[in-house]
């Protein structure tokens, strides 16, 4: 079987096998986010759960089988429910997926992130590439700046990074790229109306996590997610006239995930 | 005139006096809900409020017509704050929705909510079965387990533990129940996609307050409002083609509701 | 040149701008309204940044270009953090749109915004008749209550209360009015489904940060971007059925605006 049938075959598996179990999600995630994160998961079959209480978080992540932290409007309060999550998360052995909104633009953000790193078992960090440049490098002392303005340069940093932390690397932008031990793999799909629509990177996030639940692979998971959401946007950009009719056309396409889709695949895998 | 007939003629005056009024509907309800209980409420003809500061709950709602609690993304800080509400709520005699989001999924939830249940004047509890069972099988001690298995012993227990606690069960899923001290009633309207849309639920809780501002039996207000919410789905579930563009029909039915809608009812009462 | 092709030269130059800035605009903005103004923005060609923790406030507003404070579902905590952003944006002589949702209704959110406008250099108030009139009483003591009554009477006293107060004033309603130092001026556009939609107020305060962000002058930002809306609004009330397809069909106008909607723009200024 060719690397692209593979990968058709693999990421329908995924999606079947998320339909047919309704995976609780636990999104502690931004306020702004939360409708489409909640909407985007039930589209592709999982089932979200928003809550964030220290007295049930212990509940609901024995419930769950994968959690997202998406710090998009962070404070004291969130940082707690936040960290206790992953210490939680960690101990129960569910997959985490960490969000890293705005890293680098606060210094407040960068500090929280980096100890939410720290505090447990992240399996995946998605974010865009300043995102997570600010985060690793503080790991990559002896790069200098310049590697930072090539495609080539980033993707070398991030791979590296990414077996130092021990932590999936999914990095999305115009091509998204994901790091892991196992290797790294890259997606082509997406429209440019995904940036014009808000909480768009906060639900790929959900739906990495929601893949997670399925499939042990940080790297196959992440990649299934990032190529479902790329195929359905571009499906979707085709259909609507705008950002708001994009929206509800992505989560159309999101929710009749099939043949048509998996045909438009475009991107790779070096294991 | 026939029940059927009375049905409608009596759902189209609420939904006719709502529209007239524009009833003020203080909603403490979860983040991800917000939205759509705000533009469904916006649709039906009601105005929404979402306020829940301690130094403001008591202006709110004196000029309010009904209350709903929706625990959805409870903390402590929201739980001191619906507690307050509703306190203020039953002393000034407003008909209060209790929507207990997850009850029995966490011992926070399940305990809050009993506690909410004896602090004030519930109207109508909403949720769907297993939440609403969370909460009264306290109530419910010498049912054995085994009841619940088959709806009717269900109804049973439902219709039995309404009575005692003194507050209509607003139970929603394929089939609706309602049960209150008039009797019961029923509504096989609906659509499957109102499952793959978050807040729908949340929405039925935000509908049956509207309806309880300008109807006063529990019962009724319960049912009308469920069956305006299910008949305006199936509608939407026939004009869209996923869950984004149905949620956008769905607003758009509420708004136009009318004679069609009327002749779709399907359900019944039992007095 | 003739006013009206003055406005619409001048109105397509700031958002040309705009778009090719995407100036930062910071929202510390009600739980509902967050969605849809984050959208909103990103659909003019604005970048939507929401954040409000104590410990980042000061590195967000040094990145932002306006900063916008609605106070929808105010309480202590963001009664701080908005404060605080007050007091940073003043310094940094960013400028800051106020959005005192539901002044008046209650004791806590007038006292709240009174203390807002004395606490830094607040460019534009914005908000509808009532809550305006609420927050500038106040100023306007030796005025009777009688001539709130016209709209004549009403123009008088928030052309007075703007100039005493050194605030623009942005009062939307069937026809929205502008008044600051500069004069006055009044757009006639609109549709009646922008009031079936929740959070279009608290758009309309988005967008005039935005108009801000490449406008000096308060009185045309505050025009042009209220003048925006409403010949989108108006063009997506032709466009769709019922409150639901209205708000996406909106976002795309406000995406695909341009000669059509520049040739609806109806209103007036006076210098």
């Amino acid at each position: 079987m060719s690397d692209l049938a593979l990968w058709r075959k693999n990421l329908l598996e995924d999606v079947t096998q998320i339909q047919s179990t309704s995976p609780l999600i636990l999104s502690l995630t931004n306020y702004v986010s939360m409708d489409l994160v909640a909407n985007g998961l039930l589209s592709l079959g999982a089932s979200p759960l928003m809550a964030h209480a220290m007295e049930e978080l212990s509940d609901m992540i024995s419930l769950s089988r994968a959690v997202v932290i998406n710090i998009g409007t962070l404070d004291p309060f969130w940082e707690r429910s936040m960290g206790r999550a992953i210490e939680i998360a960690s101990d129960f052995k569910k997959p985490i997926v960490l969000d890293p909104v705005g890293a680098g633009a606060s210094q407040y953000r960068t500090r929280v992130c980096q100890k939410f790193l720290k505090m447990g078992q992240i399996s995946v960090l998605r974010g865009n590439a300043s995102e997570i440049l600010a985060l690793v490098t503080g790991e990559m002392k002896t790069k200098g700046v310049d590697s930072t303005r090539s495609p080539e340069g980033l993707c070398e940093i991030f791979l590296e990074a990414s077996q130092k932390m021990g932590v999936c690397l999914a990095v999305t932008g115009e091509r998204d790229w994901i790091f892991d031990r196992q290797g790294s793999a890259w997606v082509d799909n997406g429209h440019r109306m995904l940036t014009r629509v808000t909480a768009t990177g906060c639900l790929s996030s959900g739906l990495v996590a929601a893949f997670l639940s399925v499939n042990p692979s940080t790297l196959e998971a992440s990649w299934h997610a990032l190529s479902y959401l790329g195929v359905c946007g571009e499906e979707a950009g085709r259909k609507s006239k705008g950002p708001g009719s994009f929206r509800a056309v992505l989560i159309d396409e999101m929710f009749s995930f099939g043949q048509s889709h998996l045909e438009a695949l475009r991107g790779g895998r070096i294991v």
